[in-house]
């Protein structure tokens, strides 16, 4: 199974599971053209609610991740991703924003943070970019 | 004014008066000892609901930002502020996977995002970290 939720975590159900595909696509496991589970299925492996599911697929379909094929169901497909990678910095701007924010109370120097994110980028095979 | 906020974001508005008083103290607009308005004053200038307001310094008492001081007060103190950077860096290292991973859906380079951060350190005054 590609996706693992955290019940007790403060991030609401369909982040953990948008945010999952997301992880998949960026380390490979999911490519263009594969399919996701029907929402049905997906919601009765988490032990969620079907309107979660259908939320978390949404997502994917706005930030465009991913389409819906008649018969098929939902596919990954990263053909018009590209178009708002502008929307996407702006807001990672305003998320790493807050995080430097608290970084800096906190006496908490860049490097820590580029460093996690030189790690993070080795972790998800983002190593070419 | 110290805080503006913005009711056509999607972040809620007690994260945005939060996340405001947090870039204060890093600016250091705000010093340790200086006080917040009253829930009331504050709800009132800005145009939102007490309970907005009183969530937004619940969370800042809970991070270690603010004590409550009888007879005076919501007040920055930043003493505790250290005990749980430990809880922060986990935080932000989550938030930053799913930066990293959407960044590379969309083919962003690791150096876009430090380039980011290091200019979001000079911007807030955190350039000696």
């Amino acid at each position: 199974m590609l996706l693992t939720i955290d019940l007790a975590s403060d991030q609401p159900i369909y982040l953990q599971i948008r945010n999952g595909v997301v992880e998949g696509i960026a380390n490979g496991k999911l490519k263009d053209g594969d399919m996701l589970p029907p929402v049905r299925m997906l919601a009765s492996e988490l032990g969620v609610n079907l309107h979660t599911v259908n939320k978390a697929y949404k997502m994917l379909k706005l930030g465009g991740f991913v389409k819906m094929v008649r018969n098929r169901g939902t596919v990954i497909s990263l053909g018009g991703s590209g178009r708002d990678s502008k929307d996407f910095m702006e807001a990672a701007t305003e998320t790493l924003r807050n995080i430097v924010s608290e970084a800096i109370t906190r006496s908490i120097g860049r490097e820590q943070l580029i460093g996690i994110i030189n790690r993070l980028y080795h972790e998800t095979g983002g190593d070419r970019l």
